[in-house]
């Protein structure tokens, strides 16, 4: 059957592709679905310039300016999350395509996800849990437990997800919340009250302060490897837990790793590890570290909200509309 | 040398007892400590009566009323907890002595291990912690995560816990919850808004629409196996969680145990189980289930909070004056 032309799905990491399939079909298009798990950047380009899409719909892989410059007419690249640091966003625009995300996706799913990581971390649920599967009862050898409204939390980074965490963190159990982000520092003094419980801080305060540090940043050339050794060891004098629900590339692993075994750190939380999705399986086993594999922004709600939000954003710019979440100019 | 008294501490589940040897001692008592993990009644009743002790503390222990009977002049039996049923109240008060407890002790602590338990189920996280351990990264193969404001959670008992655990609930994360107590259903029809998102229920509405079934009451004969064969039938159709941080006795295991089998549930997270402290391993090891060592109320702060304010209220009865918490009148 003649079509109007070829959407490429790089990679889906859900097992079928019905959702989107049903969408772009229906307008009129083929879906040509890559791996569940993203190939490597030579794979995704081999897939781009085999199938000359019209549109790319991208969750994990990395489009690079390469696999951007194959296809004979694409019209849109199309982020199914909300970072766009897999995707060579000039290249695109200087193709004159747009980049959409979904800039409002998933933000009470990572926010629950932190909060997750850090009631773990306080309560010691993964260590003991892990202790009655090997059929040990025993509660004298529990970690020390903390009572989440003694606990001063830093949250690196003020966005949607930002705001909610801090939000769930100071109304839901009463945490004191330190914030720290490049634009909030340009306009508030250290220690500016936003909301109930809720501050505005610098760098050096919430590190000083807190007993525990959540990254809710995207990652970008300035934010790369912004926990590195100096930051961690200016964190030690307090031992915080270290919380990664945004970016692999956000933690210098080898930092990490010798912090942890230093006792700067209390322990660390990771849904990102930026050697995903084959991060070294020493790292995996570390008994001070918990870690998911990349799922914060996922529930059977944000799945099914994104894959439609995504498919119905690329059918909008192939009918020639204005995409709804634009991030370029063109 | 010689002192007014032996006050007998019949288990402490952690590893010192410097705070209460402290408080005691310094006004003028000896301090004799049982094992860290309690001991059987009998051991308990042996202890009681070779020490002959003017003032029994008791964590878990059960304290019988032939224990209760053994020693010269009793004076008060005080419980380093909130609940009563490891001890006989009616002997105690038969014999003229106290019975105190720390009513208002713990109410962060437990109803931040419901969080941590529950957003552990919805976001998989002992789950998926426990694949990274295996060296396992494999996000395709994740359970079906949750969107916390999306759930209905039924909590069970409205006291100073249950009210905690429904406002981090409902303020924190927007979930709707019902809760049930006796009290509540003799004066409040079904589904009378207690605050925002928060209801009134009978236990019937509860067991149709709750996603998640937190038990948060005391253990008294009345609410013995509460959560039988025939409670969790009842809920089958809409597949919740079940927490229980209150007393492993609300719960019949091996009803529990068949209704995770036949997929009744969709699965369990316990702080309590009714064979503890040695629960059967094939029990401990079940993948549905989330367990934690009956430690919901522990904490650095809450834990230091106990062991002065129960060694305190032993003095202050020794000193013939009132308790501040009785929990029973002589």
């Amino acid at each position: 059957m003649a079509t109007l032309g070829t959407v490429v799905l790089t990679d889906h990491p859900w097992p079928d592709v019905s959702v989107e399939r049903q969408l772009i079909e229906s307008a009129g298009y083929q879906l040509i679905a890559g791996p569940v798990i993203a190939g490597s950047a030579e794979q995704t380009e081999k897939l781009i310039a085999q199938h000359n899409p019209i549109a790319i719909m991208t969750c994990w892989a990395s489009v690079t300016a390469r696999a951007i410059a194959a296809p004979e007419r694409l019209r849109i690249v199309a982020r199914m999350g909300v970072g766009l640091d897999n995707i060579d966003v000039p290249a695109t625009t200087a193709r004159g395509a747009w980049v959409t995300n979904v800039p409002d996706y998933c933000v009470e799913e990572v926010s629950d996800h932190v909060l997750a990581l850090l009631l773990c971390a306080w309560r010691g649920v993964t260590t003991l849990d892990r202790q009655a599967k090997q059929g040990l009862w025993q509660p004298a050898a529990a970690p020390v437990l903390r009572r989440a409204a003694t606990q001063c939390v830093g949250v690196i980074g003020y966005g949607h997800i930002g705001k909610r965490t801090a939000h769930k963190l100071s109304r839901g159990f009463g945490c004191r919340v330190l914030v720290h982000s490049p634009s909030l520092v340009a306009t508030h003094a250290d220690l500016t009250p936003l909301s109930e419980q809720v501050f505005a801080v610098s760098l050096a305060t919430l590190q000083r302060e807190a007993d525990a540090i959540v990254l809710n940043l995207p990652l970008t050339p300035a934010s790369h490897h912004l926990v590195n050794a100096d930051f961690l060891q200016a964190c030690a004098p307090r031992r915080p837990w270290l919380v990664n629900v945004s970016r692999g590339g956000l933690v210098d692993s080898a930092a990490l790793i010798e912090a942890l075994d230093r006792g700067w750190l209390s322990g660390a939380a990771l849904d990102v590890i930026e050697s995903e999705p084959s991060p070294p399986i020493e790292l995996l086993q570390r008994e001070d570290l918990i870690i998911t594999p990349h799922i914060a922004y996922s529930s059977d709600a944000s799945l099914l909200e994104l894959r439609q939000r995504v498919s119905e954003e690329v059918v909008r710019v192939l009918r020639n509309e204005q995409p709804l979440h634009p991030c370029n100019s063109i």
